[in-house]
């Protein structure tokens, strides 16, 4: 049978020139980078090197850059941190409703620790308006973080519009690009954040390896305290082989980056533009301001679980809304936040293409889909007269 | 040129057969353990076969082990998720003098949010009294941290009666058991502890990989926050390639442990009798109640960053102090806190061992090591005088 992955936004192959990258490492080459003999040096040395084509991907510095073990352990390191660093400036933190559950929850747990949280909303296709963030900011305000693409919906959201707004008041800014690094341009200096997470299988690196962009001269309280690893900010013995495979696949997506992008829009695009046909089914999100191999839609009457294991059955590998959220069965709060009604907000699906997807891939789905979506509607009593109504295309609630 | 590794308390090599273990997640299999078709069942399974593979070694339920990227954010982990989790009953906590970092550490970053810390003295031979424990103890105190071993100096401590005061209590008991899992046995049952941390790299597992063992019922405020990975209690895409070589590790370190512990300590004593000859050289932490393939030495008059330097250009590899703190050019606070004068613990020097050396491997350190002492002590201005001493053998200070 076909198989056919979708899934990318959920994590990636690693990228066989970052394994090939990764192997000394996991052999001959297992030294501690901290130990002074050849073995540590040679093992720091591939960890400074990996930071160097990380920092480039990013267009920051080199020691601008901290490794850490997951995109979600740099949006905790990040909200925390500067949270702890900065509370005697004020306790006030501003968080989109876009955000993954890394930002969200830890969001909550500063709320408990006396921190005062405002959770932006966003307009029905997903964007953060600047001018909501200059109207939340409070002279309490410490810390801004608004994703830069959302892994369910696709859109990309306006971080240098909010970075200026942010900056008429000197509050610190952080994105979470986990979804963007290496499948977009992420630019820190043209973004001018001071802050911004990512991880390295979601831009064919392996799992096990993120870093936090951290602008030179801020002062970040530590998540994981312990030994003298990454200038004192970040504990525990390095992932040496992770590490090289992250610099390794940085270097690859920076040079490859036009033409990865150049590849999957066409893809994206004939996905949105035939299932626009289908009725009762919604794109979510930015129609073209949204991640290249990125499709999301609400189907009315369906509940993405069923679709997804139907999908399934036939090869086709997606998700329903994020991958952190997927099991616990309930609607996605990002779709919630942007006026999605529960009830088709069940129906969600996300197809999120990589450059291993062929276009013969998208014939599959596109032959698969709407037979999918027929079947089951026929079995649901929800989608009675369902024929009869001309709503498709984009999500316009 | 000979090389021998005697840093394996820094970190050790892959298994192969975990290694192998691994290929496919670093492959083929590379989906996300949260997505419900079959690239994410398999990738789940692979991290459930894993988590009875570590909870068969430490003999646990597989649900009391939550994997984590280090030791180190087990320990941090441990200390501030109880600490957090307990505050309403109490702000004291008693850790000991012989701890690593990433416990001393989280202690002064809870010092900080208004709990109280006890450091708890040891002996000269770095062992902590359970009596000193029950001392130290207070209306107010909710949680013990003691190492199961020190990496220092390898004395192994007395978990099981330092339990038994605590339960008096009702107090809960951590153990940093990151030195000793596959080392040593190490049964939580047994122990009577109600949470302890391990890394995978210590046993021969990939770096990347760790876990906390956590008893079952103990509620925990998690470190990092996000997705519903680990049952909600430490959050981000899995590291599913090292948690399962962190598994066929366990599983291959239970099977051979008595093998490997019967192959090191005579190796260790060797060592440890032939070096008892040679003037001004003190071994540290106790002779027998120690790590099977660990060796530490103070040499007086010498500094362990020079004897480092010329063993290593011998190819000899070995440490001074933890790998942590070895860079940071600071007396170790672990020989401090056992009363070894500053001066003589600049002098120190750790050998460990492990399955890769052999015989031969001693010998030669048998060959070199005095030779290096010689050298560097005919260089020093402190050592004048040195060859009339008659101190010699254990650290009795």
């Amino acid at each position: 049978m076909k198989k056919c992955y979708f899934d990318h936004v959920a994590t990636n192959p690693l990228h066989p020139d970052a394994l090939e990258a990764m192997m000394p490492y996991l052999k001959e080459e297992f030294g501690n980078p901290l130990s002074i003999y050849e073995y540590g040096t040679r093992a720091k040395k591939a960890i400074e090197d990996a930071r160097e084509q990380v920092a480039a991907l990013v267009n920051s510095k080199p020691a601008e850059i901290i490794f850490t073990a997951s995109g979600a352990e740099a949006n905790n390191f990040a909200l925390r941190g500067i949270a702890l660093a900065k509370q005697n400036e004020g306790k006030h933190i501003l968080v989109s409703r876009m955000e993954h559950h890394s930002i969200l929850n830890s969001a909550r747990f500063l709320e408990k620790s006396g921190f005062v949280v405002t959770y932006l909303s966003v307009d029905n296709k997903g964007n953060v308006d600047p001018e909501a963030v200059r109207k939340a900011i409070t002279k309490e305000t410490i810390l801004i973080s608004v994703t830069h693409a959302s892994s369910e919906v696709g859109t990309i959201e306006p971080i240098k519009e909010i970075v200026k707004v942010a900056k008429e008041h000197n509050i610190i800014v952080h994105t979470d690009a986990v979804a963007t690094t290496g499948n977009i341009p992420v630019d820190v200096k043209d973004l001018g954040v001071d802050l911004l997470s990512m991880a390295a299988h979601q831009f064919y690196g392996p799992k096990g390896a993120g870093a936090l962009y951290i602008r030179q001269g801020l002062r970040i309280v530590p998540l994981i305290y312990g030994g003298i690893q990454e200038t004192g900010r970040r504990a525990g013995t390095e992932n040496v082989p992770a590490i090289v495979g992250m610099g390794k696949a940085a270097e690859l997506a920076k040079k490859e980056l036009q033409d990865r992008m150049a590849y999957l829009r066409p893809l994206r695009d004939r996905i949105i533009d035939t299932m626009a046909g289908v009725k009762n089914v919604f794109l979510t999100g930015d129609r073209d301001n949204r991640l290249p191999g990125h499709v999301s839609f609400c189907v009315e009457f369906i509940e993405g679980e069923a679709m997804l294991l139907l999908l399934a059955a036939k090869g086709i590998f997606s998700a329903s809304g994020s991958a952190c959220s997927s099991k616990a069965l309930k609607a996605s709060p990002v779709l919630l936040s942007m006026g999605v009604p529960a009830g088709l907000a069940q129906g969600s699906l996300v197809f999120s293409l990589g450059s291993g997807n062929t276009p013969e891939d998208v014939d599959y789905l596109l032959e698969e889909f709407p037979a999918v979506i027929k079947r089951l509607r026929d079995m649901s009593p929800f989608a009675q007269g369902w024929g009869d109504s001309d709503k498709a295309g984009e999500c316009k609630i």
